[in-house]
């Protein structure tokens, strides 16, 4: 970051100030007003808007911060992000990019005059209007703040792999109070000066949340800053009630933070090493919640209180009670000052306003897609099982597959992906990409890992492919890799996050919220779409070995079901070639959610990487090779699946019902695309009736071996006519630290269990083979379970795929 | 708590040496060894486990701080629950209560001697054994681990309103990470010295985890300490790997520790108010991660490094290349010193063990249920619409009815069951209780608060209803509410968290994983049932006029559905006297998860206490006085509903029907007990086809509005001879700022959407009426529609609830 300091340079605070209070008029009429937005007349009831929403407390903070670091931008020509935790800030951002003309450029309804004004007072929070946060169409917004906890995670996120960018990150005092954020601040130990940019938090202590003090404000100061300095940064403290007084001490803080980010990127990028940890500096700010605002109503304090979060004053059209505080409040701002006649900002209000692109609200990081450069992506052929092991094994009598462990050959692929892309591409992974058999990215990249190597027990220090500019961001939460992505992909990156399938619940709710920005965006017709989050959920419930029930649910899916379906696919590649033609997709695609998963343990490889990508792109297919129908009539059942381990049970029933009732016509269904079981007005990628009907027939019972819940299945097909015969196993919430035979067992997704069911389910068309395959069967599991518990492990039989017929 | 120094007492480190060292052997002999399990001979291949998985590396840092624990209990006589944050440190906790006796109590087949030794060993991580973690089987345990981030969460809500109980709390460096964590350290604002225990915190830094550092392992040791002493603590750090000095160090760590609590505690209780800061102590402890274990293997250190994580010596009985390293690993804790000839511990193992309930596995607390007495529950009737009110509006022609916050009934409620349970029940809420609508609890008593008041700003201090030993618990952090009241109920109380319905998901992990504890919980015969969980769930998806689409998801109740059905119960009372009575139901309920989704905006009340109580018990019903059918034949269309805004607009959509299409025959159907619309086979509760079909009908249309997502209402019903005929409208993920009548239309589910799809799928029946009111109804709906966009506000009647005809 160059510094480029105002020449003579001394700030015109009280530009600064004819800003801010612009900014503050502004996000106050937002709430309140509906005509004569520049209170040329005194103020009518009529001119109030129909329905006062919206909330206060946190604006004067986000517009005082916004407006000195315009001030800053202007002096030193900076590249910055703005990052707003409290997303009940909306007006203060919306304020501040109708001042500097990017909101108008973004909507032309809203061009920087008076009628403009009125249509952004009139839009905000009005139906059909404009929403109350920070949400997609706020020009310049990465955090749209609904849901607290993620801003300074999204803030790391921008500025990993940006050298030159600044992300200005505000974190209101309930916002701290969460876990996320709480864990964010340790971010900082992973940000490094050399090739990523600063992240400069303000963390804004107005005291007060929805209706109590918080924590963080009511702390002993001098803890406060112990805790920061714990946290890795260099407080730098602003307080007060004065603005004048205020005004002075941020605009020094600020220079002084900003100075000290010059210093310590310039010294690392100049090859010095620091002395001791690296301290970012930070800013703490405690101004009064709704400062500005109303101090008293009816002699309550209103100004530096709880009372203050949404609208200070209950004043509408019908209640006009107030209107005489409301029209002393909103002139306090002096708006004759601040606008034309036209309702333009005046010179004043402009001093400090940074052109073009350096405009907070039109830096072009911020709309991922207007940045984004596609990934080269190397052909998944060179990770891939090759076709000479395949036809090799479909040349043998036996029957048997190669093997291969699907994220195996991801970490092979990945590794290719990470050395073409140097810098537009980070793998996220709570501390699992070694464990979820990732490996493979650590023969040309480390971990990424900035803190100090103390060694406080002399026992020497033990590390593996650690370093400070790795691609692989590795901790053990779930929560901030998922954060950091979000940030990354919306400043035009790409990536991915690999996680225990389990585990991926602990960001349901951000993912959903993220799903939520997704949606917003797409409505917006300047926002480009980000490349696609990626989320490979791994190290699933059907092989928890030697954990236990805690790591066995694989309910995520169910959640990002919830989403609309043109935002989420739900991916259960069979096997790894498998994997690595759907990956190669998912990491091409733009503005969706791939949820992908695949196992990490070795199993059986079904499809040449070629044969992979046909059936993949289908999004299911007929395997007729493990089919025993003769094609002349509907088979006797249908045999489907979905995840590489129902899939190899699948399988291996197909084997068993072929080596024991050869009369029975089975057909093999493999679906890796789950959603597109829906009918085309549920998803429009869903197949039509006739294509579904031709896959699973209408009338022949099929058993559905599926990966999750059962009842996935049956929210997906209810629609469809072979739904009454259909009977789906699954996940059953029966779990515990035990083989993997045996949970399939506990479960009834074993191949006995399945071609037991597809036996019964087919009882006619099996004939008199049925009895007694059946009870063959029924013989083969119990003895399955007694192995088991005898041998405390799976019998050797049971790891290995039966042969055909 | 009082301190019984023990006389003389000079502190018999060999003898806490021992009682390690024994509780390490049998830790690892849970992972390898199946025969022999006193050594008696040579250890050969056939000695060892057919298949030998778990963990290692952080078991010596558990087996240390409980064995070091038993020798204070010993002295003072402590009231002690013991909380592992490290799951995967299951062994280690099995060891120590087998050592102690409590394991052999609870599961005879694990007697103290070699026999229960050898059952101990074959069983953990065995099919059919016991699991990997601290999981319900582990006696004492309230936290099973497998997902980290919750043990001190757990560990604080264990000791509130229990004087006389210390949490030692072992949170792992790996578990430090996560954002619940981050946040728990915050905790300690929340415990009064006089009500509440006490916490001790041990961070355990072994500096690994799965496959590199951890964070607060690597920062400098300074840094380290500022951080907790910001979070409030006094930090007293022991590090080292000579077994001796690490024992001096911390046996004196700990009685300093336990002094201080005592100080703090003995001078609270003496009514002292303390200088600045209450500052709780803690131990930072560093050890060696896999301590005691294999130090290098193959020339690669294993001791101290990550690669200890799991079985540090990769040996079986097909792989006996290191046996001999085992066996000398083994023998290095000298078993012939520690165990007698039949396996029982020695003298000097035993020298500081507890008895009986002094017993940290033995504890009553971590057996909820053992110690739970029933909340004294007042009649709901006090806080009901009173039947006055309600009979009067019935007789009134109009059709009016009464109305009344759900939410506000519920709060007079709770004020009541406060004052009646001063100490065995709390209100948990993220800031909220207000905003809920709860605040008659604050009549009675205060959120909790005991943080230091300071007021940096000079600006005055504005709280209301704050205190140290109020029932209410608020910050701004579901995952810190959620852990403390898990810790709470596991302890034998009882409670209630309130939350924004869309913030919910912010724990959806943890109620997973709670699901997973009380599931684990009912196969142990011991355990006996805690108070269940309840989590109201408000501010719902249909009513965020002021915030956005941020919040608005009701995807929760899709999430618990996963769990098992017997477990959890999603209930959606229609009105205020529901609510009461369901709330009732719930709060007397033991073992379980209550879901109550309830808004809390005034809404219509249909029913008395009495008629909503009998309602409520049935679970759904119908209701006559809302429908048109002459009984003689199936309804033409039944529109059915579930949950407060879409019965009012199914009920608004009847009467509509009634008015303009008097000659349909129509049914209403409310439902309050979702799961219970699935068949018994599916949940015991579940309506048989019977009684399914003579609410719903067989045969004709059923148009369903409810609360949530539409899916959820097709995997109940999809069994239902009924399901073809079902149209469900919902929640489709259509959101934004409006108002509450436009997020109707948005979803489709306002009355003229109901009225139109029940008339056009009544069609036949409607008859000549139809299309006149069809174009009536969607006329209406334009114009609502309409008036919407030119007001910014909903049209006064569509606030209102039509006359009946």
């Amino acid at each position: 970051m160059q510094a480029k300091h105002a020449p003579g340079g001394r700030v015109d605070l009280a530009a600064v100030d004819a800003q801010w209070r612009a900014a503050n008029y502004l996000a106050a009429g937002q709430l309140y007003l509906d005509g004569d937005p520049l209170l040329r007349q005194p103020l009518r009831p009529d001119d109030l808007k129909p329905r006062v929403v919206g909330h206060w407390g946190t604006v004067p903070g986000l517009t005082l911060v916004y407006s000195h670091f315009n001030r800053i931008i202007c002096e030193r020509d900076l590249d910055v992000v703005f990052v707003a935790g409290p997303g009940h800030g909306g007006p203060a951002l919306l304020a501040h990019t109708f001042l500097e003309g990017s909101l108008g450029e973004r909507d032309p309804s809203m061009p920087r005059d008076e009628a403009g004004m009125q249509r952004l007072f009139q839009a905000f929070s009005t139906p059909g209007g404009i929403p109350s946060h920070a949400a997609p169409n706020v020009p310049g917004s990465i955090n749209e703040g609904g849901e607290l906890g993620y801003s300074l995670a999204h803030a790391c996120g921008a500025v990993f792999d940006a050298p030159d960018a600044l992300a200005v990150c505000v974190v209101g005092d309930g916002e701290a109070e969460t876990g996320p954020l709480a864990a964010s601040w340790h971010s900082t130990s992973f940000l490094d000066p050399v090739v990523d940019g600063a992240v400069l938090p303000v963390l804004h202590l107005n005291g007060y949340k929805i209706a109590g003090p918080t924590v963080l404000a009511r702390m002993d100061p001098a803890d406060l800053r112990a805790l920061l300095r714990g946290y890795g940064y260099e407080p730098v403290e602003v307080a007060g009630a004065a603005p004048e007084m205020v005004h002075a001490d941020l605009a020094a803080a600020l220079d002084g933070c900003v100075d000290r980010i010059d210093a310590i990127q310039s010294s690392a990028r100049a090859g010095e090493t620091p002395d001791g940890r690296l301290r970012w500096p930070m800013i703490v700010l405690r101004t009064p919640k709704g400062w500005t605002g109303p101090s008293l109503v009816d002699g309550t304090p209103i100004e530096g209180t709880f009372r203050a979060h949404q609208v200070p004053l209950a004043v509408s059209r019908e209640a006009t009670g107030h209107l005489t505080e409301l029209e002393d409040w909103l002139r306090s701002y002096r708006p004759q000052e601040l606008f034309d006649a036209d309702g333009r900002p005046t010179k004043s209000v402009l001093r400090y306003m940074p052109d073009g692109d350096r405009r907070m609200g039109a830096n072009p990081r911020a709309n991922a897609g207007g940045v984004r450069r596609d990934l080269d992506l190397p052909d998944p052929q060179e990770a891939a099982v090759p076709e000479s092991e395949i036809q090799e094994a479909r040349q043998g009598s036996s029957g048997r597959l190669c093997e291969c462990s699907p994220t195996a050959a991801l970490g092979r692929y990945l590794r290719t992906v990470i050395e073409r892309n140097p810098d537009t591409f980070r793998l996220f992974s709570p501390d699992e990409a070694d464990s979820n058999k990732l490996s493979a990215v650590f023969e040309t990249t480390d971990r990424v890992w900035r803190s100090g190597s103390t060694d406080p027990l002399g026992h020497g220090v033990h590390d593996e492919n650690l370093g400070p500019h790795g691609r692989v961001m590795e901790v053990l939460s779930e929560h901030l890799c998922e954060g950091w992505l979000e940030g990354y992909l919306l400043t035009g990156r790409h990536g991915m996050l690999a996680t225990y399938e389990a585990f991926a619940h602990v960001v349901d709710s951000m993912v959903g919220q993220y799903a939520k920005w997704l949606e917003g965006a797409r409505a917006i017709d300047w926002r480009q779409p980000p490349a696609s989050l990626n989320l490979l959920l791994t190290s699933h419930a059907w092989r928890q070995d030697h954990n236990g029930f805690s790591h066995q649910d694989p309910g995520f899916i169910d959640l990002v079901m919830n989403k609309k379906n043109d935002l989420v696919r739900v991916l259960f590649p069979p096997d790894a070639n498998a994997l690595l033609a759907v990956a190669d997709e998912a990491l091409s695609s733009v503005g969706r959610m791939n949820v992908i998963v695949a196992g990490k343990h070795p199993s059986p490889v079904y499809r040449t990487l070629g044969e992979a990508r046909e059936h993949c792109a289908r999004g299911m297919s007929i395997w007729p090779e493990e089919g025993t129908e003769d094609g002349a009539q509907q088979p006797d059942v249908v045999l489907a699946c979905a995840g590489e381990v129902p899939t190899a049970e699948t399988v291996a029933a197909a084997r068993l019902l072929s080596q024991h009732v050869p009369h029975l016509q089975v057909r093999v269904v493999n679906v890796v695309d789950l959603l597109r079981m829906q009918t085309p007005e549920q998803e429009p990628r869903g197949l039509s009736d006739d294509e579904f009907d031709a896959l699973f027939a209408r009338d022949s019972p099929v058993i559905f071996a599926y990966h999750g819940y059962p009842s996935a299945v049956h929210r997906l097909t209810y629609r469809r006519a072979c739904h009454a015969n259909l009977h789906v196993h699954g996940y059953l919430e029966e779990g515990t630290t035990t083989t993997p035979f045996d949970m399939l067992m506990l479960n009834g997704m074993d191949r006995y269990s399945l071609a037991l069911d597809a036996l019964a389910r087919a009882r006619h068309a099996a004939g008199d083979a049925g009895p007694d395959a059946a009870g063959e069967f029924a013989r083969a599991r119990a003895a399955a379970k007694e192995y088991t518990r005898s041998h405390g492990a799976d019998a050797p039989d049971l790891t290995r795929m039966p042969p055909r017929r």
